[in-house]
């Protein structure tokens, strides 16, 4: 089944609230293996609105429209849908009646305006609004449900649960499919890296179909499959994850929710190892990632933010002689500075940071990055070239540090 | 001129991202008074791609295309704009060149699949992109502008206010086509206490508009003003920023592209004096924002992050007692550690975060948090009850430490 969905608002515009219900229901139609193939926005517009609702009609098996069904001047998705349909509006007397009857049970005037959301195109059939008191309602058109919503999210997503969601899965019939997604995810190769070494899995995909996403250095591998069960999806998935697996490999350190922050904090909990971070250029970034995790407590020491270096020597043990004669960003400095907060801060492994993050070149280019961990099994360095702006190389060299202590405590 | 933006992505119709993108576009549209008509979302797929860009060319003077510009398979936008214009493909051998010349200079192996990202539709202009690899490109097609840029949030804002902004109000010819917008930053009071403050400027308001945003406990007013000379703008915005000032007062900080950490290296370099963070429950968060600023080695010395109590007392030599006796989350207990880690590291401010970030309570309520600041000229110390979950509360914190750091240096 293929599904549009419509918002309605000036409002979302003007850029002053962003469609997070589009979201929303995107998620419940994937779920649902509905194919969900265009979102549109209009405003308050009574022929803009009425062309968006003709053309999706035109193109779709269903149109889920949000909001326009309040009791105010603006609210036109009642009259719009009906011009569509092409029937007069119909007045519902026993809802006024309802309506009247909760605002005085409430001791409060029931403003006549209100009376706008007791109307619905002739023909259509109402969707009971159990946080709010504008029904929604869904009708027929040209082979097209038109299913028509408040804007206000809780109000919205009640309906679309209670009623809207198990009326469309009803109307797909015996097909109905059920769609699955797998997230992998990976680190250390760039995304054109990524879909270069999976094209071939990709070319012409269809169901699972592959798709990918990177964000601060993080490519994620989505595989979507379709069937009409979980398990039928299941397996057509897995070979696919199997294949990317093997081809990623190492670079892969979790699945959908999985972060790198909670991964290692399981690492180090199965270890029963404890962590601390000596930060100089990303001073604190790595520390608070790991300590994002609830229950970080249990893992996590302590941080050093050694920025001037004669902290470096003071509380880090490096020796001045070191940093002079290997350079204060070197992986030297960084394997010194691991060795140093493990020894200080009481802690099994040890993640140190050094390097320049720029605008301005300290002793080296900026964007060097030295990164170090030391654990009691070993110890590893890796200079990275990061590019981009101060806060893009910072915060991409910590994601670097917490994918190197992935490594590190996996002994890879 | 009518707009339209269109983003291309099967993860925005899976509901895997929120289209944040087209609310950002829609805020600059009405800054420079252009009208939003439409926005649209479709997936990575060639022939819905090409209709609602049809669609679009004949409906709006000028579309922009968030989206789809990256070096893998799944995007097409270059593709579906040629096919629409009716124009082959280009291949810019200037920029294939720069970009191996990039990446050999980083020293790492060029993905061949990233020649995708030199080719444009032809006859289009490219569009730089500052930061990151795709660039974009603008081209007409039958009187409509069309403006692709990638659909990275910082690459895609960075692009819109460099290049597609100007570019498009210089299409406009409006007369009145000067915006000019003030942002003034407060902190410290509620988005409805600042509403309601304000809100006899805010009713009917339309040249300069005011509107209100909120971003992790920072409530930004921003007054928007149009006019046909710069100056004329200016004056226009100028009486109503005095009139805010007078009712915000201290809780005003910065201004436009003021930032606290910024404000807070300025007013350090001011009185010749550094500073260090001792942290427990935000870990590295105070000391990651104040080291965001570049040449922020000037004032800050370094952190130390302790969240295992003993480290308080080895470190910061906070006395086990008082920690005993007043709690680890206690103001006693922060100030002793920002007394600690001024002498520990030899700075002449010190700032100290202790408390229960949650979700399991320690000691206090989740959500209690503790911060002093202590100077050369006297000691601060506050309680914050925050809301929220783990993240919220650190962020919330670390913002509010930055915003008392301000105020002890201001004496106020």
């Amino acid at each position: 089944m293929n599904v549009e969905t419509l918002a309605v608002g000036t409002e979302l515009l003007l850029g002053q609230i962003v469609n997070t219900n589009a979201a929303a229901i995107a998620v419940r139609l994937a779920d649902s293996g509905m194919t969900h193939v265009r979102q549109t926005v209009v405003g308050d517009n009574a022929t803009r609105m009425q062309d968006a609702i003709r053309e999706a009609v035109g193109r779709c098996d269903a149109l889920v429209i949000t909001g326009g069904i309040g009791p105010t001047q603006d609210d036109i998705t009642r009259e719009a849908v009906a011009a569509v349909a092409g029937v007069p509006l119909f007045f519902d007397e026993a809802y006024a009646r309802d309506m009247r009857v909760l605002w005085e049970r409430r001791g409060r005037e029931f403003p006549e305006s209100n009376l706008r959301q007791a109307y619905r195109p002739e023909g259509a059939v109402a969707i009971p609004n159990p946080k709010g008191s504008a029904p929604g309602f869904r009708i027929e058109v040209d082979g097209c449900w038109i299913l028509a919503l408040p804007g206000v999210p809780a109000e919205m997503l009640a309906m679309l649960d209670d009623d809207v969601m198990p009326f469309l899965v009803s109307m797909t019939g015996d097909d109905a499919s059920i769609v699955v997604s797998r997230v992998i995810k990976s680190w250390g190769m760039s995304e054109a890296a990524v879909g270069e070494l999976l094209s071939d899995l990709f070319e012409g995909s269809e169901n699972p179909t592959v798709a990918f996403l990177a964000s601060a250095g993080v490519i994620k591998v989505r595989l979507t499959a379709r069937a009409s069960t979980q398990e039928a999806a299941h397996s057509l998935i897995a070979p696919l994850e199997t294949e990317v697996r093997r081809r990623l490999g190492d670079h892969i350190f979790g699945v959908d929710d999985d972060t790198i922050e909670g991964i290692i904090h399981a690492l180090l909990l199965e270890r029963r190892w404890t962590i601390a971070t000596a930060e100089s250029a990303t001073v604190g970034m790595v520390a608070s990632r790991l300590t994002s995790v609830a229950g970080s407590s249990a893992t996590f020491r302590g941080s050093i933010g050694a920025y001037a270096s004669d902290i470096k020597t003071s509380l880090l043990y490096v020796p001045e002689d070191l940093m002079r004669t290997k350079g204060i960003v070197s992986q030297d400095t960084a394997l010194a500075m691991a060795r140093g907060v493990r020894r200080r801060l009481g802690a099994d492994v040890g993640v140190a940071v050094t390097g320049s993050a720029g605008p301005e070149p300290l002793e080296v280019e900026a964007g060097t990055m030295c990164v170090a961990v030391v654990t009691p099994d070993g110890e590893r360095a890796r200079t990275f070239t990061m590019p981009g702006d101060r806060e893009r190389v910072r915060t991409y060299t910590a994601t670097a540090a917490l994918h190197q202590t992935r490594l590190a405590l996996m002994g890879s």
